[in-house]
């Protein structure tokens, strides 16, 4: 078999570093927290498998379909057109960890202890100690009620320590790297003294660390081909499955394939993008040579807004104000799409509040399986809105936390602690309670709230005046809600207080670790082991300016070529 | 027949009046600038119809296929997907009239005396004594050699003088408003001292004021249904035709007939786009029913960008910098939609640089005419990209005046005299002269130049360092061509430097200019008559709060839907 050998040559060529850890798998799904359900067996295949493409720091005006008007993306332009394009829908926060965590389990990160330490949030490190807790449900797990198969490619940046890894947390396979692109040594930061990016592919059982560091220039082909492999199996198997792909696209670094070196008009950024469009147009060609396009409800979002600090190398929050960092409507906002041929009439267009927090429960609702009732979940059942033209949004208010009560917040001489909860949306109304721009350390009070009504003006640019009876009527209503919410909440462990620790990184090399506990090198690839990169190119204007050299590649692209072959 | 019996209706109702000019009309086609064909009268339904669908202040991102995320713009989507969008499509200028003379003469307004008397450029108003010399040869013009039927639909702004309406510029039928609809006496201005809005509805032979002040709630309908009755009429007849309908929307005041009122997400902003669109979808109906879509050329577009001082009644540039009044990308890059069905390929993006004067060129080549020879032409014959996916812009550079050369410039102390020309754009690079943002009146000069690479940064963020090669090539190449440009500009009389005179405004009582000589009333219609308007709506926050009170209408809207029926 092509797949077989593929696999297998590969296994030669980039020499897989086995971590001989027998870990204790702490798969503690709680399955108490379900209703359970009389399952026929032989229907399986009558579940619906769930493919969830998500990005990373892509903004609200990025894609073609989306209004840029110089990147071009017709895999995910096509999508769009075969399902429903949302307008307003948006992430459960401004940067990564939080984001995904909510996306994993249908809540938001305050209820998982991943909102963050202070006000700007957080995100896991290479060492953080911290990681989803064990006791949160993800979509994988309750998926595993229906014996779906379940994948997770690309980042993840739940935890990097096995306990955490997406193995531990309801997936069969996972393959990609456990945090950011631009985090530890690579051909990004090739002196970097911090850990390593390794790329891993691990099982409940095992966990491979298969480089480190890892080519950036070829993940976004080795995802593709683990994606293609899957769902090529599982489909020809009628099993159904669950494939979450997280592609490293578009944070910086913009590390592409050769094939996508200098292809746009967009300068390196515009490559990746259409690299991962490109590895999506893949994926979806897979998807209907297995005739699993009408069993198939396929998700595409991103996890934050465009992270402007990088220039010329982020996205585009289109109309929208600001982007990554803050709860302005460019940092929550995202392009969102829901394809499911056959289901879903092609070419709507929605304009209903919609969350990424919302795959969760619409994705268990379709494969008929019960919420956990013993957790509040904030995301919401949206089927009815993708089967009906006329259907609302269930969503009463949308919350912008940037992180949790704590000290550490910089602001003016009127309070001394800034609330974690910045901003609150209900109906076309938002109010914000605090603002930071991403460009200033200022961090701005609004007492009484700053109010838009963000339909009329998506840009954020004209504030309703306090005195109208529109501006009281909206405070009301969005205090009210606001002490709802916050009754809702439960105190659980911040795991991001856990802190971290050098002992806890992924290491290839465990003997690194004791020779250079501080530092430890942890670089497991060959003597001469070379990337070869499509040359930085940050524009100018730029304020970063690493260039990479061109070297020669341990792994021929060739080699690539063959397991992406359908 | 039933458009008859609505003609009839239409006119006892509305009491037109009829202006008894025995005009000269001045039909002065240089036909000796062109190559005359041979024609073969029995084939001229073989030629393609052309239809101009053209809006007012429409911003890059307000439609929905650009990405506007609350504003629903179906039948324009439709045209897009039908045919060819285009995300890099220029117009002339940045404010009304120089841009319209430059999409009727395919030339810029530099060269017809159109592009204003100082820095900001100039519109015309309603006694100007200038207009589109009759010297330059319209779009319609050039297409008389081929028989074709024209009609003018809308507003104008080249003229209010019957001397400069579109009957004596190649039209055999005008109906619209002489210039825009936020000028003179009207239900937007009640209480406005200068000359009333007029209603026209115009022959070569015959000028008749319709109404005077119009009813701006009504003209949307009025237009479409003119509109369709034209299409019907010459299409049946298999005359080849030009409609050129100039909407008034979404210029300031959003006024909408009554079945719009609050119908969108977006405000009364929001509902005189959506009115444009369903105006345009009517029209797009009847070209079908009339079994010319196969032989008509829809271009879509608009004069300049959103009027952003107008705040929430403005439209939105989406990721572009600013808007009308400005030489940025705002001010200047516009929707772009070209329909042909059957010969453009459904579905195209296309990121080739193309203008607004480029119609004239394209529709004479589709229509085998040859060009005036005796003349500068800025706009392009782009048919080749309508029908290849490869062919390339036939533009090398892109001129972004602002005014002419002259005093008056509000600028800093290091120059007295500001160019005419503020910015140019050479392929993917734009190089500004001079900047000025739309709500400040300071005027920047760059020297050296402001470079953008304008491809990779839409938003004109990142200027080019003026240290790099990159920056003094691209001044070098910048600089070549407008020298180049600069020596293919003739001397011409400025339109605005003739000044205005209230004798010359149209006025449908020529009593009342004998006993009001500097402000005359014109305002004829009856005692009694009133209009009913969709209450206009600013938003909180807005500038402007003018109130009008709902009364009942002289023309009942009911009178109108019947003109409508297909």
């Amino acid at each position: 078999q092509k797949m077989t050998s593929v696999s297998t040559s590969m296994r030669s060529s980039t020499r897989l570093f086995l971590l001989a850890i027998a870990f204790l798998y702490e798969y503690a799904v709680s399955t108490a927290a379900y209703k359970t359900e009389n399952e026929n067996i032989t229907s399986k295949w009558q579940l619906p498998n769930f493919l969830i493409l998500f990005a990373d720091d892509l903004g609200m005006g990025d894609l073609s379909c989306y209004g840029h008007p110089t990147q071009m993306t017709p895999n995910l332009d096509k999508l769009a057109a075969e399902g429903i394009r949302f307008t307003q829908w948006y992430s459960a926060f401004h940067i990564c960890t939080p984001s995904r965590a909510a996306m994993m389990t249908g809540r938001l990160p305050i209820r998982s202890g991943l909102a963050g330490s202070n006000w700007a949030g957080s995100v896991l490190t290479s060492s953080s100690r911290g990681g989803l807790p064990l006791n949160e449900t993800t979509i994988a797990e309750a998926l595993k009620q229906k014996n779906y198969a379940t994948m997770a490619i690309g980042k993840w940046h739940l935890g990097q320590q096995g306990k955490f890894l997406p193995t531990a947390q309801g997936f069969d396979e996972y393959y990609g790297i456990p945090y950011s692109d631009d985090m530890g040594n690579s051909a990004w930061r090739p002196n970097a003294l911090d850990v390593p990016l390794p790329l891993l592919h691990s099982t409940p059982m095992n966990i491979t660390i298969v480089e480190q560091p890892t080519d950036l220039n070829l993940l976004t082909n080795r995802y593709a081909a683990k994606g293609v492999q899957f769902i090529k199996e599982k489909s020809a198997a009628k099993i159904p499955w669950l494939l979450y792909m997280a592609f490293n696209h578009v944070h910086t670094p913009s590390f592409v394939g050769i094939q996508h070196c200098n292809t746009t008009l967009r300068g390196r950024f515009g490559d990746a993008l259409a690299e991962m469009d490109d590895a999506i147009g893949q994926i979806m060609s897979v998807v209907n040579k297995a005739r699993a396009d009408e069993n198939t409800v396929v998700f595409f979002t991103s996890d934050n807004g465009p992270w402007l600090i990088q220039r010329l190398q982020s996205g585009s929050a289109g109309l929208l104000r600001d982007g990554k960092t803050t709860t302005w409507e460019g940092g929550f906002r995202e392009p969102g799409i829901i394809r499911w041929k056959g289901k879903i009439k092609a070419g709507r267009i929605s304009t209903e509040v919609v969350t990424t927090y919302d795959i969760f429960p619409t994705s268990l609702s379709l494969a008929g399986i019960s919420l956990p009732s013993d957790r509040h979940i904030d995301g919401k059942d949206i089927s009815e809105i993708l089967f009906s033209d006329t259907a609302k949004t269930p969503h009463e208010c949308i919350f912008y936390y940037k992180g949790i009560d704590s000290p550490g917040c910089l602001q003016d001489d009127k309070h001394h602690v800034c609330s974690g909860l910045w901003a609150v949306r209900c109906g076309a109304y938002k109010a914000h309670f605090y603002t930071r721009n991403y460009n200033s350390p200022v961090v701005k009070l609004h007492d009484p709230p700053l109010i838009f009504q963000i339909e009329k003006d998506p840009g954020e640019s004209y504030p309703i005046n306090q005195n109208t009876d529109e501006y009281k009527n909206v405070k009301g209503k969005v205090e009210a809600e606001v002490s709802k919410h916050k009754q809702s909440l439960m105190p659980v462990p911040n795991q991001f207080l856990a802190g971290s620790d050098i002992s806890v990184a992924v290491c290839c090399d465990p003997d690194s670790k004791i020779r250079y506990p501080t530092h430890p090198k942890c670089t497991c690839n060959p003597e001469n082991y070379k990337v070869d990169v499509c040359e930085m190119d940050y524009g100018q204007g730029n304020s970063i300016s690493t260039t990479i050299t061109s070297t020669p590649r341990a792994v021929k692209f060739e080699d690539l070529q063959e397991q992406i072959t359908l």
